[in-house]
């Protein structure tokens, strides 16, 4: 199982490292990290550098394609990028993605018609390239696995993983990562949590 | 607020991504990433390439210090990172670790007679260093913040959101990661899931 996990500038680094946390423990999976050149990208905050070991020329055909997010409008419009994610998907097992990386597969064209995950804040912008918006944490349309913002990419991951290598084997992953999640608050669901107060915050104080 | 995030051969890389993805929202932080040496480290599975912006010599002092776990044996043995450590130590406000991070700081000697966590297969470990373990997700002793395996660090990074800046701070920072865990099966806790048929899968099938 050949997985490719696709970096930019711009992204959200644990959108990427989420479902490879879980993705690497299994001993049939062989992941590398593919940019658009071989060589490093940083974080949209400009704080960590991430080295991609291939460009998409470079790339064989993968088992399973992982797209994550960030800032994901240079992506959106690369057309080169693009072409490779179209080409990439022709042949895979599984095409996913983390986040508003979603968008990235909808610009190329292949969520048409279907039902996909995004960040929260993301909906209206999926809705627009013709995708039906699910609020669910992972969704999964025929080989196409979508999880919703950000930490939702680590719980994508064992579903993946039960699908590579079975229930027994995904259960002992979770248990090596010792994910039994315990947030100190309960603020992480939209629906719930996304107060006027929250998103004031939100959208003028932190670095996102 | 200044944060310095140390990476070394043989990182598990969540680690660092969980706590790092939540601190990084705070605006008043600046993260670094440091190195033995500048340069690139590579995670324990050889699949991930993770750039440290400074070596240990050219890093100011840090207000935080966060020391990822993984392959800890050889940083634990490495004169020259544990002097760094204990120097960083004297001057920080907090010093925290995750996973087997906690035996980095044990090796140190600045963790001697207090309670710390770790991964839950490394209690034997912290313990013949000197330190009480603690099964606790996220751990506080006087300014010495420690967190259990791997995924635990997302949680103690939301921790430290909230000391850094305030409760209503860190429950947006929550909703901008969509940090609401969903995690398909129960089997992140060792008190509870460790059966001897998935320690059996984890010690002979996984890779980690």
């Amino acid at each position: 199982m050949h997985i490719a996990i696709f970096l930019f500038d711009g992204i959200t680094a644990l959108d990427a490292i989420g479902p490879y946390a879980s993705l690497t423990r299994l001993p049939q999976v062989q992941i590398q990290f593919v940019g658009k050149q071989a060589g490093l990208v940083r974080a949209g905050d400009g704080f960590l550098g991430l080295q991609a070991d291939a460009g998409i020329g470079d790339e064989p055909a993968a088992d399973m394609l992982l797209i994550p997010g960030g800032a994901v409008d240079s992506v959106m419009e690369d057309a080169a990028v693009q072409d490779w994610i179209r080409r990439a998907d022709r042949t895979s097992q599984w095409t996913t993605s983390v986040c508003s990386g979603s968008l990235i597969l909808a610009a190329a064209g292949i969520l048409a018609g279907r039902t996909a995950a995004t960040h929260w804040a993301r909906k209206r912008q999926l809705e627009e390239l013709g995708v039906r918006y699910s609020p669910e944490r992972v969704v999964i349309d025929g080989k196409y696995v979508t999880s919703a913002g950000v930490s939702a990419g680590i719980d994508m991951g064992l579903v993946l993983c039960e699908m590579i290598a079975g229930r027994a084997v995904a259960e002992a992953v979770q248990l090596s990562m010792q994910y039994d999640p315990q947030p100190p608050f309960d603020c992480g669901d939209p629906e719930r949590s996304a107060t006027p107060e929250r998103l004031q915050i939100l959208r003028s104080q932190l670095r996102i």
